[in-house]
């Protein structure tokens, strides 16, 4: 066993826990990996006892049983805040220095993304088996693209309740996770969690749980207070969500835990590992005007209040430009109140400028820079936030509820409203879904933003983000109102296709792209309608030849619809 | 003004509304339609007055207003029952004696589809213009698919709320709907409306509506006591849904009514015209029975409680086969409970077998026979059932809390489990998503049932209900647990899209189209996998050569993936 630090126990305030401290290296052994490697083949650093005689002695209280596929494990984190640092790196560096690549492998469960230093460097060490549901890094891409790891994507929202209902957990007799990961910044006197910048999946991960291992940061301030936690019940037992506004508070401020459950706490010294946000450019400034636009016109025409209502904005320039431009300018929105998923740095900009009453969130996501700011203004910035789940955050009910402006950036969107946030030419991963579909899907105004081309290698707008047939649907024509460009914005609310199409090509669509879309829907409609087809246009054969004259010329300006 | 029969006095408790009775035929004028003919021009049944003397005439309290575009017409009814018959009828008469077929046209709006007698006749005059958001009937198809009709499907619990919102009268001013048709089957003394067989969207239409016209149905027996109807708050004052279980009751037997805004009261006096149910078959037995294993597999897991969940269950011959078989034989569920969008005859033997406990709905869809049988045995239904409006049968809100068992029929579902649920060949309508996105995306259970294949003109099993890629999405791969056929279940919950496509192949595709399928799935994870694309391959540029070879030879029988 390990010393606590003083550190360490000013923020441990549960007396039982400091029995409990180890180092990141004891707890290897907790995580054996059956279905590869026999445990004693495995060579434990510093001793030349089998794992589960080391793990019998590090941890007496605990029976290890060598699981008979991957083990399950879950983290902390979401958006790469409040992950795990010391046992995935230490883990990693055991992989690293024994070759075990490709063999000690786990089913690894994470809110959203985790830092780069821990999930991806997993990915490049062939560590992971399975992941689920979203994730941000070139190693862990590159694992899902070539077919070495079982990546699927799901609502963030509705990942911890499948958790929950055993859905992830089939194959294993008492439908539990063998072992969470969980970072906290302070542990309260009854032995509850308090997280740090997120809340993510860490209570149904928690609730799902044979063993918790709990990674105290104390490199970061305590987040204590900044928290409204609740844990998720199953039907029939489940209640309603009391939320009637994004600031009440209907939890607890810490993440109950079962002590005995317990088995570790590791002390973890170094801050989450975030990068710079991307600037805003052109294009993104042209895209908030026009949403500013939008929003002003609403307002005039009774159907927003002139504060609006709550604000979903995700992470990227034209997010930064549309919350920048919220508070700046000619908008000057006052009063305003965020409902979202993730907080990044814009929003300490409205904070600043007096315009932003309330945002609340699963996750704070700053820059470095951006949470150097926030930790100095600490008193001024926290009593205007609040972290709640991301079942919580992500909920169809409290989106709908509180008639939410939700905003997001696909990869790609059609001439009939559909749109795909997920996979390029409909089969390479991206990201994932992340939480576009859970917030589109339930909000009062459902906004897509997107540039309307992107650089191909050898023609700088050689992609249309707007096209014929999207090669993969994660949001339907049933649930956007609102798609905006550079170019221009299209309310689509109350069209039938047909006339979506025309406001889209005439709207949104780049001036390059404009003929060859005008002249699909054109052709499609006339050869739909003669045949008694014609509600939703199109030339099924070619509705994926801008793609493919992407893929074979490096653009996707086509000459002909052949 | 009419003369109210002692019948209807029986009805109308609210004595300030017999003074408002009227014929059908004397409500022609409050229906006008300027966009297309002048009210000058349209000679008006026995009177020579214009449109808007006689208007006045008859109804002096309402000065009308001769709106610059259709009307915005909205109506009470869903799938097929509750939905006014007079009023449609007279004015269908009207055109066809003066010939004004695609000259007087209307923006429809009804919860979901009307009697074949009122919209179907209207579309086959050619008098919809606008329709959404969903619909029943081979003419009002032919009108969507040949281009004379706007159609626009919608989810049918968010349908009404952007009613509410005001998006679907963007145009107007006020944001109204200009006249709201509704059937009662009796008023209350404050002037309610007791709605009959259906709620659907009725108590948005109302609310939205600026005139109200009531047709009260005497020739049904009053449905009071069996509503229960909450209106539609806007944000940021909506409130939670507090129901917990499907028996729960949170407002009102009667829809309320501002007494000023009815304009008139008439006396409708035929029933419903429904149709008979489609009868079981070899196929629907066999989905019926793999379902039932499921569930009884999923009690035996302890992921089920021994009475199920909340189900929900459509229209259709598989639907009764499942609904059927839940009491039936071997499976003997008690105490079941429903949360389902419409009952239909089904659940009346349900009733009977002593195994159900409550059943709630937006509407109550019985062949003429259910009916018979329904009304025979009232008192012992009816403390058992309950009628709630769309917005709330249908609400993820509580379709989530409550952990539904979500079951429904495609077009077509894709080896990745992505589903069609409107569009044959991605363009033609069959009668819109209806509530299939409302409960799949939030059950607990999402299952989609289907037959493996339908026949073509010349191949008895010419269309392969599982197909590579689905021609039109409706439903995500990131919203279905389980695709069953006749042929078998496919429980995909926690899987890879890879790992979806090789068990739903397996399990659930036809013998004649399982190696056509494998053989496309094997070369697309070659090719994708090669190209590090392979987290869902797609061999794009062929994705849809099985439909192809259906329109060129009438079978989805492919001879090679090109």
């Amino acid at each position: 066993m390990a010393q606590a630090s003083a550190l360490l126990r000013s923020r441990v305030r549960r007396p039982s826990y400091l029995s409990k401290v180890a180092t990141a290296e004891d707890l290897i052994p907790l995580f054996p990996h059956n279905a590869y490697v026999g445990p004693k083949d495995i060579p434990y650093p510093g001793d030349s006892g089998s794992l589960q005689e080391k793990a019998r002695r590090t941890l007496s209280e605990y029976t290890l049983t060598i699981p008979s596929s991957p083990q399950q494990v879950g983290w902390s984190g979401f958006t790469g805040v409040g992950y795990p640092k010391k046992i995935p790196t230490a883990l990693a560096d055991y992989v690293e220095a024994n070759n075990l690549q490709g063999k000690q492998k786990y089913n690894l469960f994470v809110g959203a993304s985790s830092g780069a230093e821990t999930e991806n460097r997993w990915a490049k060490l062939d560590m992971i088996e399975r992941r689920s549901p979203h994730q941000v890094g070139k190693e862990i891409a590159r694992g899902i693209n070539e077919g070495r790891i079982n990546f699927f994507d799901k609502h963030l929202s509705m990942f911890p309740v499948d958790l929950m209902y055993g859905y992830y957990t089939k194959h294993k007799e008492n439908n539990k996770l063998d072992v969470a990961i969980v970072e906290a910044t302070a542990i309260t006197e009854d032995g509850g969690i308090i997280p740090g910048a997120s809340v993510g999946a860490s209570p149904e991960i928690i609730q799902m749980a044979d063993k918790i291992i709990i990674e105290v940061n104390t490199a970061t301030p305590s987040f204590e207070g900044l928290h409204d936690i609740t844990m998720t019940d199953l039907p029939p037992r489940r209640k309603p969500y009391l939320i009637m506004a994004p600031e009440d508070r209907i939890g607890t401020p810490h993440i109950p835990v079962d002590p005995e459950k317990v088995v570790a706490i590791v002390e973890s010294d170094y801050p989450d590992q975030t990068q710079p946000n991307a600037p805003e450019d052109e294009s993104s400034r042209a895209i908030a005007g026009h949403l500013i636009e939008f929003l002003k016109h609403e307002v005039t025409q009774g159907r927003l209040p002139p504060n609006l209502l709550p604000i979903q904005s995700g992470i990227g320039n034209i997010a930064n430009a549309v919350i920048g431009g919220l508070s700046g300018g000619h908008a000057n929105f006052k009063n305003l109140k965020v409902w979202t998923e993730v907080l990044q740095d814009a929003f300490i900009d409205l904070l600043d400028s007096g315009n932003l009453d309330f945002a609340t969130a699963t996750s704070i996501r700053f820059s470095p820079d951006g949470f150097h700011r926030f930790y100095d203004r600490w008193d001024q910035y926290t009593p205007k936030l609040l972290l709640r789940s991301q079942q919580v955050s992500n909920n169809p009910e409290i989106i709908r509820r509180l008639g939410v402006i939700g905003m997001n950036t696909p990869v790609e969107v059609d001439i009939y409203a559909h749109a795909n946030s997920t996979c390029v030419f409909g089969s390479r991963m991206l990201n994932g879904l992340g939480g576009s579909a859970d917030f589109l899907r339930s909000s009062k105004y459902s906004i897509m933003h997107t540039p309307s081309t992107r650089p191909s290698k050898t023609d700088p707008t050689g992609v249309s983000c707007i096209v014929p047939m999207c090669t993969h649907v994660d949001q339907t024509e049933h649930d956007l109102d609102v798609i905006v460009t550079e170019q221009g914005l299209a309310d689509v609310r109350g069209m039938s296709p047909k006339e979506r199409a025309r406001e889209i090509i005439k709207q949104c669509a780049h001036p390059d792209y404009k003929p060859i879309l005008q002249d699909y829907f054109d052709t499609a409609e006339q050869v739909c309608l003669k045949k008694g087809w014609g509600h939703e246009p199109h030339l099924l054969w070619n509705a994926f030849d801008m793609h493919k004259n992407l893929n074979d010329h490096g653009t996707m300006k086509l000459d002909k619809w052949s």
